[in-house]
């Protein structure tokens, strides 16, 4: 099923589940105990707006073998893992604002996992059934910041750099999604899921030992190589095979 | 003013205004919009949870000279900022979980900062204006993830991490204020909010540069020196001379 948020200019944010061109009312999302309200009306791509609204959207950094390479990254042992806010998030069609003082900003496409279900100590398996479902997101990076800063709160955090969607599916054949992002309709990076150091199950129970993961949460699965910058104007899409494509505009701040 | 939290076995979570020992309840924190319901009770002390619920807990590293020194780094140029997630909150009276696997856990006693309302490119004065209150906050450390991560995730953001509380106090005299840390009843750390590098304003105005600050948003100051490890059966008290005490015990995870 197909899940997302449709912003109506009356209504405000309706969270609803899609039937071809028919957007189905929810009260609230169903990790949250949202059911369909009874109503529906006819929707348009431009009305979809970020589908997440998450406490917590926990990374995984250096999951693609040829990403770390190209890096200048060893491999790691364990999912290395980073923090961005939620006050990062942004939606199709939403601006990518390049920040004043980052002189360099990075593309890196992902296949992002939403958290249906409160998890702590998880297995894999538990992990693996506490998927709701997934999305296509794009990590927003500003190298110099991550070079120079340590911790990475404004080179991954600074907002609009989580771009999110467009639309939550429950159903994925992962093993078979590529990860594509193009910029200016070339493709850039396309990478394979089979590809990723750590599997989904792996890393969600990973993060799960150390800290509560809540129902809403969302994961990014790292990067395929290919990552490249972004300036002013240009137009970046990010395809999860399956899941449809995330576009963003790139504005640089004034 | 005096704000909080009761935990009510039959209400749940209430937030209140003290007055003596009386709890005058609140439909929702002030920075929310909330008004007084008309309703109060007497309290105790061991009623009080974790007086805030941030969507994003802001801290600042190496923030006094004296603790950048005993941790072997340089003075900042620039106020060093990483986030916890808000799953590592925990209140007064709580358990600090030492998880498995950090074998050196460490107090980080702090002045915490409330937000009452958005901020973003703020100035100092604009950041100064939208303080709600103050609090105390226990910053607990695993120092062989801090240095062995990179990013400081579980490091930082282990469950029960950020004890905060006991109260959210809206005045305070900041320059006249102690911050101070005692394990077992001896005062480990004694710090004067004189001596941030950088000071509240400036720190809550470079954050704003670079994320949307959300009302009810956390910030953690820094750390005077005189950190030290915490284990297992530990009582750990912060103060902030006008705040009260945030107490919490440590527990070693079997």
């Amino acid at each position: 099923m197909r899940f997302g948020i449709i912003i109506d200019r009356n209504m405000g944010r309706i969270f609803c589940r899609f039937d071809g061109n028919k957007a189905i009312h929810y009260g609230a999302p169903p990790w949250l105990g949202g059911k369909e309200t009874g109503k529906a009306h006819e929707f348009a791509e431009e009305d979809l707006g970020c589908p997440v609204a998450p406490r917590k959207i926990l990374c995984v950094g250096r999951n693609y073998a040829a990403h770390a390479k190209e890096m200048g990254n060893e491999l790691p042992k364990e999912p290395m893992i980073f923090l961005k806010p939620p006050s990062s998030l942004a939606g199709p069609g939403d601006k990518v604002i390049l920040p004043k003082g980052a002189t360099r900003v990075e593309h890196e496409g992902e296949l992002a996992i939403v958290i249906g279900k409160t998890l702590k100590k998880a297995t894999r398996d538990e992990a693996q059934a506490a998927i709701f479902g997934y999305t296509c997101a794009l990590d927003v990076s500003a190298r110099d910041w991550q070079k120079g800063d340590g911790q990475w709160w404004r080179a991954k955090g600074s907002d609009t750099f989580c771009p999110v969607g467009p639309f939550i599916e429950t159903e994925l054949d992962v093993p078979a999604a590529h990860v594509i992002c193009r910029v200016n309709g070339v493709v850039k990076q396309d990478g394979r899921t089979t590809d990723m150091i750590f599997d989904i199950p792996t890393f969600i129970a990973h993060v799960s030992q150390s800290m509560t993961i809540d129902a809403g949460d969302l994961f990014l699965s790292g990067s395929p190589d290919g990552v490249g910058p972004i300036v002013d104007g240009d137009a970046v899409e990010v395809e999860v095979t399956g899941l449809g494509t995330l576009r963003v505009s790139v504005s640089q701040e004034a």
